[in-house]
């Protein structure tokens, strides 16, 4: 199979369109937080920072491994949430003519399922690893492009809002209910919502502000 | 120059994570309403909605027209923030070395910021038509399809808050200050903020749910 970010961008764009299960939801959530992550990673390498002073530069350096680091893992998890929820359409098509098949294919997307939860618990958690080299990024790099790390955190966290969502419209076919998914995610969020509300997003988007 | 987004994904989010100064902030909005209008164009054109009855299919085929036409529009916007935001950068390289060549620098910087802040302007204003398509899908569209649904939606809403980062960083270089896009841009904000809450974006996040 063609690698989904081998694809020209538009024709990427044309995928999710399409009515086909795959590329969905958890997909774009990876994408969206990748492309934050490139926004960041593009402010932390900028020569200039806020006050050009020693410390600031070492936080800089460090949050841009951080969103490197990131940006990789959500481009891998663009493609593993494809091939997740691939697993759980094809066991859905096994056959259910008898008791033992219904067995089989029963078994079969309950382990499928397993992993079309963890592939979006793990973009959500590299989203919020995002979110936090966005932080870092607004507060000490480049003023001139604040706008860049800003929207990258708005990024950041519609990918870890979207992970969520299909965490939990998956975990609830967990055997477990999906407790222990929920959990994590519940906290990712949280955390989540605390750095974007000190980031002001989207709350700062209401008052008008000027470069800083 | 190649179009962005006919560049294979994996090396647009490159060119978003590399040091030029475009693609930046503003074209990655634009791509994340992009993407967020292909995900609620997939809901809405699904075979199946919430209930199968006739007045559902109606707004959902008249919401599949909208998220296709801002999609349209917004892979458009995503070339063209880049273009714009070039301009400014040819601008500032323009000689200063006389009083002629101050004045005509200037005079090319404000022109070029006229059109910086016109096309996130146009991005804000078309991921609030994507925030609005999703409402429709989330609301009216196939249950199944939901968490697709609902982070088509968070990524309309990012697109919207990064569009105004971009608009309002602009705005301020403006002869007037950039009084009249930065009204606009409120007001697309605001409207859209206002969408956004009343799916429970970011808050819905909050509270585990369930499929419905």
């Amino acid at each position: 199979m063609t690698k989904l970010l081998s694809l020209p961008a538009a024709e990427l764009l044309d995928r999710f369109a399409s009515p086909d299960p795959t590329p969905g939801g958890g997909s774009a959530a990876a994408l969206a937080g990748a492309l934050g992550a490139a926004l960041v990673s593009m402010v932390c390498a900028m020569p200039k920072s806020r006050t050009g002073a020693a410390p600031e530069r070492a936080r800089l350096d460090a949050a841009l491994a951080w969103a490197r680091e990131a940006g990789q893992r959500l481009r891998a998890l663009v493609e593993e949430d494809a091939r997740a929820y691939d697993a759980v359409v094809a066991a859905y098509r096994l056959p259910k003519g008898t008791d033992e098949e219904k067995a089989a294919r029963k078994a079969a997307v309950a382990a499928a399922m397993v992993g079309a939860t963890e592939v979006p618990l793990e973009t959500a958690e590299a989203c919020l690893v995002v979110l936090k080299s966005a932080e870092e990024a607004v507060s000490h790099g480049n003023p001139n492009a604040l706008s860049d790390a800003r929207t990258g955190a708005a990024l950041g966290w519609a990918g870890l809002v979207g992970a969520a969502e299909n965490v939990r419209i998956n975990a609830a076919s967990l055997p477990d209910g999906g407790t222990t998914a929920t959990f994590r995610v519940d906290a990712a969020v949280a955390e989540g919502r605390r750095r974007a509300e000190a980031l002001g997003l989207p709350s700062t988007a209401r008052s008008a502000a000027g470069p800083t």
